[in-house]
């Protein structure tokens, strides 16, 4: 975020192995690369290995063209690396979705407007036109999609070429109220971001404040979590909690859940747009 | 607790209705009794009226005899009131079940042996020998009470005597590895405390760390409930979590997760003790 | 908020006596009142009693105009009450002063926007330009004040008279980088709130977040105040917390710092207007 | 902790420059060794280079006895480090200082003597004779050392010889109401930690709970560091807080007080004993 132009992201896992570190260091500094920064963790019980190096291309002896090539040659072949590369030269463009509830939706507009996220947002879609004023005073685009249980996949297929017209990095759901299909979902894997107002997996499902009042619970969540086809079950990027007594009604936990939603929202999106999340077996490494 | 001898504790629940706070202050005024707390909660929903109020009994012109045929006769009848009466005589009576983890039963003695709780412990339960000699050197009795499929409600029935026998106030399972039968929960109901490690109802039953490891929470935590007959679905009376990350492994979890797990089960038994918590449809009004 | 129009909520202080919460309910009761709400609070080091008190005002048999004088007449005389009465029959009128950072603003004005808040934003008031488009595109009128040492007590002065004509009921400041002279102050005694960028006592003063990360402190937080003619020492009425790292650098902290600087904020507004908060001896009870 | 016998832990800080993590990672390669856990980071204002690394040494090909000579020989010399080498072949030693505050030492006992920590405490050190009882039934000779302004250094002077015959690793002072003299903080450099009853900085020195309360906080501490000349100033090892309200009285502050003590001072401990802490400029850095 910080760094346009002349940073180099690399977010690499594999089975662990001697040489790991000094092989991917080796790469760097044989080429005169200078490194920003370096997190690497071992999940022991897998022996999984996870890393994630920045670095500046500044004086960095591969061209930007063909660092992936040389890399995945020189380094990660030997190790079996599943591997991405993240060159910040843009800003990332991200569409949001949004229905009824706008927290969310002012609060990601307020980071983009104040300049505190370096991001574009070329589009609003909704399946409601309630907030179509709202994009156009922070001017953006806003498209409607009304969605009914018909038209849903002939809907999506037209967001789907919306987004990619408008080469969109990042799916933010704030707050969306329809399930996304699998089309939709597969179209943009890890791409996808949705907050869901419990603490997962605890009350996944349709209202889970009325459940959580119910069961009596003293502490209530939110959940930032990637979509995946399964609903709810996606891999958690964030998550918070706030506690909360018997003196809060439902009503009470709705207006402190749209705080903590937003709050969870923007924490995952700022982690995902800086390149600290890998995903693997469901679960996600977030280096911060 | 701190209290001893010459205070009441009235808890009380009823249908909302117009005057009953009048007419319990009235009932304590007009006997020149002086109220030291009064805490009142309205479940606007199902329109219930809950209040928690001490008075000193110094002074009181009703003998503590008297004072809940009186009060039952002059207000509780009156609002259709469920109520109980503490008067703070002497000191509480807890028995502790342990199994193999010490976490908590350390702790409750450190409470109990410093003079931070104003309690007596007559006997520690437990289905091992493991903790014999901590109990001895506390000068706790100790009770040892194998437990197969086969024998446990034969062990339990000898339990319940000797339970009575000790006039036990509260029962606390301190990470007790066995689950109670229907009829030791309905010989003390409302007097068994339990602690289960994870933050329900997220990761009920048996190995909620591993479970909590594989879903990628980024939060893990412990409750404290009543104990019912159904497993893990009593009244929740408190609640904690711990931020978590992809560094702990399963073992940090049950590293950390014995730290949270004795405090509130040390939170929920300072609540009860302090006579704090009303049960009303499976949820908890903790006053305090 | 949620009850516009048919409710009176009284907050009371007093030094502690018999019968208090009696004489106050007996009032409510014999003029055919219905209470909503009762919470008390007594300081037992000082002997000091308070209370909040809402009820409904349809049925109630004493006309709006007449309830303060009876109320003192029968009630507060007795008891030496230092008390206040609200009734919320119109929106509280807003006046928000901000400098050079926004997301206070956004977060105030989504609020109030989108509804969340039942309040009205008649002004803006800044010594920067910066954010005349803002407010504009949110429909609210901006005044632009220049400050300087020479001008300060003179454009207060225009300051208070326009505060004073849009009759504003609270005044938040919102990042507002000037210190208020005492005519500002004392114009408007417990009704101006300033979110400081630290958890007061600690860092008070300017530069908070670079002194926090050269003591290596774990938390950083923020607190929300009564503006008082002692800088930083109001009665704090909302903090709350962060935990850091030696990850964290001053620019991390100053993000961070944003988020819990406005979600502070807002919660002490919410309880500002909600009539929970009582300042007594430069604290608060907040009763919620 | 868990790997005695086996693992080499190395920390070590110097300016940045290229190539470091390179060096040492071939160090360890070279030498045919296994890497387990690597962590670094960069104070981007000083441009200083931290790190934590821990490998194996079954089957590394340096003896244990020359490994520290051959790292600052052929790594640390280069880049200037100031850096530990720790080899866990025993257990480490721990010295407890207590005076009439209990709730510390029963945590540390507990975590001692339920294994939960490979420690060995050789002995208690106390200001009173409270708990000679408690240390002799956890089997640990207690060592009473009546403390006067006259006999101070005295005394303190028998405490350094006492320590240092038990090859003492680490000194508690879990809640040890003396303040130490230089000649003993100063005989055990980044050896001793403290646990202080507030968040520091705020509510430095004495009565801290009372200071709070009359500041009207709503957050109150603890702080666990290391112990410097300097008065409550050393190297902030955690921390961590809680949220109070009106309704805590200073005794609930103490009674709530002392379980964030214990807690925040045994993860101080683990934090040291894993050898998770540099020192640098009065802050650490905390590798976990």
């Amino acid at each position: 975020m910080n760094n346009l132009n002349d940073t180099a992201t690399l977010l690499a896992h594999c089975p662990d192995a001697k040489g790991i570190i000094h092989a991917v260091t080796d790469f760097i500094l044989s080429n005169n690369g200078n490194i920003i920064e370096l997190d690497e963790h071992v999940d022991r019980v897998d022996a999984h290995f996870f890393m994630r190096m920045q670095w500046q291309l500044t004086g960095f002896e591969i061209s930007r063209e063909r660092i992936s090539e040389l890399f995945e040659h020189q380094v990660a072949k030997k190790f079996g690396m599943n591997w991405t590369l993240q060159i910040d030269s843009k800003r990332p463009k991200i569409a949001i979705f949004v229905s009824k509830y706008a927290h969310c939706l002012y609060d990601l507009l307020s980071r983009y407007e104040s300049g505190e996220w370096q991001i574009e947002i070329p589009l609003i879609i909704s399946n409601h036109k309630k907030f179509a004023d709202l994009a156009q005073r922070f001017g953006i685009p806003f498209h409607y999609f009304p969605i009914t249980s018909s038209n849903k996949l002939e809907q999506e297929k037209i967001q789907i070429n919306l987004l990619h017209e408008h080469h969109i990095d990042l799916i933010v759901l704030a707050r969306y109220m329809q399930i996304l299909s699998s089309q939709l979902v597969n179209a943009f894997p890890k791409k996808i971001i949705n907050i869901h107002h419990s603490s997962l997996p605890a009350f996944a499902g349709a209202n889970p404040y009325k459940a959580a009042f119910h069961r009596g619970v003293k502490f209530m969540g939110a959940t930032a979590h990637y979509v995946t086809e399964e609903l709810d079950e996606g891999p958690i990027i964030a998550q918070d909690v706030l506690h909360i007594t018997h003196r809060d009604s439902i009503n009470d936990m709705k207006r402190k859940g749209k705080d903590i939603e937003k709050m969870v929202l923007s924490k995952a999106i700022w982690s995902h747009l800086n390149h600290n999340v890998l995903v693997y077996k469901n679960r996600t490494v977030i280096f911060e």
